[in-house]
């Protein structure tokens, strides 16, 4: 097994040998440009890590790696124009660098290309691979979907909610893993299993994201914290504490989140407390730990000497801890 | 072999079979909007015609030539969204009728439901399909890429055009052929063959219909003529005429496609005039001849009896004829 630090290095040296730019360079640049950016490349570790764990090379998963950071890469980009994002990863988005059309057109041959990745595995191992790839890039979109959606409904349940973080985010967690195990060539339990890990691990990421998005600490979070709730974000903090404030905090906080002030400091304050107030912090917490723990369990009973287990759970580990 | 009609009917049967609204509806009913709204229906009718003629009962060859269809209608919803085009078949949109993220999204959506519908196809025939699928799919990003580069490029040559014109028409309509004889699994000779017969036939019609767009009789053409004029595209006409005639016919032809006037009826008969008396009108007639004769002269070579090749001669000259 190598380190994460090695692993990231192998996708990375993998990525300028296989994304280049060629004719048009107007299609191909701006596909170089977002691989190109860096970002933490979790999800092409993960694949390259689930294939050693059973017994393969992972100079053998290097294909399906970049694959999924190519499609990842592909949703940012679609993402960004929907979002009308202008920085991502303290670069200007692709659609703000070039245009829109440049974006839509570039996503496209991203998402194509990403099939293309699988190309170079035969048999079973090739379509197992793509119907993962293509039922998890469906979710994807559905989740997108459900997330703007969810700008103009008020009535998202927590299901609802919870859905929505498990098919944009979770699922791909999964399959990267699960698409290490298929190329390793294990038996179907443990594929299963592995994509069940990285599942429950997405969720319990996503929930941790949004926990820390209102409480985090700026100096360790990376980010300013109080995003979602500037942009009146329906998060799980939100959609909690509307569950467990009494109709006269959950009309506070209903107001809160109808308006936007200039400064906005004081309304972050205030809808911390109530989410602090209303029990809901104290649940989040509660249900970042209840997935975390249902991730390492599922990987507890994969069928695998505890020593090949150990770097995933290191993984998760870190993960949850922000250390990656 | 059924008649076109008949292949047109098991196409839409099999469509409202597979394509239907759920959840979540913002993504799905743009799709449904798009996939019904008709359309010739040209390139699944030639997967099936296909697979027929090479003794494959075309119910096989549905689910590709669904892939072709849906595929076909995502390329038309996102270049709909990059020419900011209002009306499609006489009707709104995607865009137009919602957002243009809806029109991002469900075209995403719809280009890897495409590759899902690969997957009832086993083994070597589902690589096949996924591979040639993923192939064109690129080329037509690609031509999609140079058309949109070639609007303020001042240097497109011929090649480039003709380059431009296969990748973002004719490549589809090889692959819908070479798909149905993938799904037959006849010999790789005549796979490639029937590619060509696609690639060159789409050649000649996509000439044809930039003929059409200054010189078709408005009542049978089905299109206002002159759009491309009025768009100042740079047509193979254009640059045609650009390369025969004389420098002062050459700058007064730039001239006339450096201007957008609020009347065209002059500028479009003043084009008109410089591509007949250049001499590029008569070149294009016989540049469609040519790629026609070419693509029945690569028919003619295929080994199957003409009883068998007859019915894809009679699509050829019908869709030359503009009788589909």
């Amino acid at each position: 097994m190598l380190t994460i630090a090695e692993y990231r290095e192998a996708i990375v040296d993998y990525l300028h040998q296989k994304i280049q730019v060629k004719e048009p360079v107007n299609l191909y640049e701006p596909m170089v440009y977002i691989l190109e950016q860096g970002g933490k490349r979790l999800r092409p570790v993960l694949v390259l890590m689930a294939a050693e764990i059973f017994d393969c090379n992972h100079k053998k998963a290097l294909d399906a790696a970049l694959a999924i950071e190519v499609f990842h890469n592909f949703s940012l980009v679609h993402d960004d124009i929907m979002d009308d994002a202008p920085i991502r990863r303290g670069k200007k988005t692709v659609h703000e660098k070039w245009d829109i059309n440049t974006g839509i057109l570039s996503g496209d041959a991203m998402l194509i290309n990403a099939y293309q990745l699988f190309e170079n595995y035969e048999g079973d191992v090739f379509k197992e691979l793509s119907k993962l790839f293509t039922k998890t890039a469906i979710e994807v979109c559905e989740g997108q979907q459900y997330d703007i959606d969810f700008e103009t409904r008020d009535n998202v349940s927590i299901e609802d909610y919870l859905l929505m973080i498990e098919y944009k985010t979770a699922v791909l967690v999964g399959a990267s893993l699960q698409m290490g195990a298929i190329v390793a060539e294990t038996s179907a339990a443990c594929k299963s299993a592995i994509y069940q890990y990285g599942r429950l691990l997405g969720i319990a990421f996503q929930l941790q994201d949004d926990y820390l998005d209102a409480f985090g600490d700026p100096a360790t979070f990376g980010k300013q914290p109080g995003g979602d709730i500037i942009e009146n974000k329906k998060t799980f903090l939100y959609l909690k504490s509307l569950e467990l404030a009494s109709p006269g905090e959950a009309r506070q906080l209903e107001h809160l989140y109808s308006i936007s002030p200039m400064e906005n400091t004081g309304k972050i304050e205030a809808v911390k407390n109530l989410f602090e107030s209303s029990g809901a912090a104290e649940l989040t917490r509660k249900e970042i730990e209840k997935y975390t723990d249902m991730a390492f369990e599922v990987l507890d009973r994969i069928d695998l000497p505890e020593e090949k287990k150990k770097p995933l759970k290191s993984f998760g580990k870190m993960l949850m801890e922000r250390q990656v």
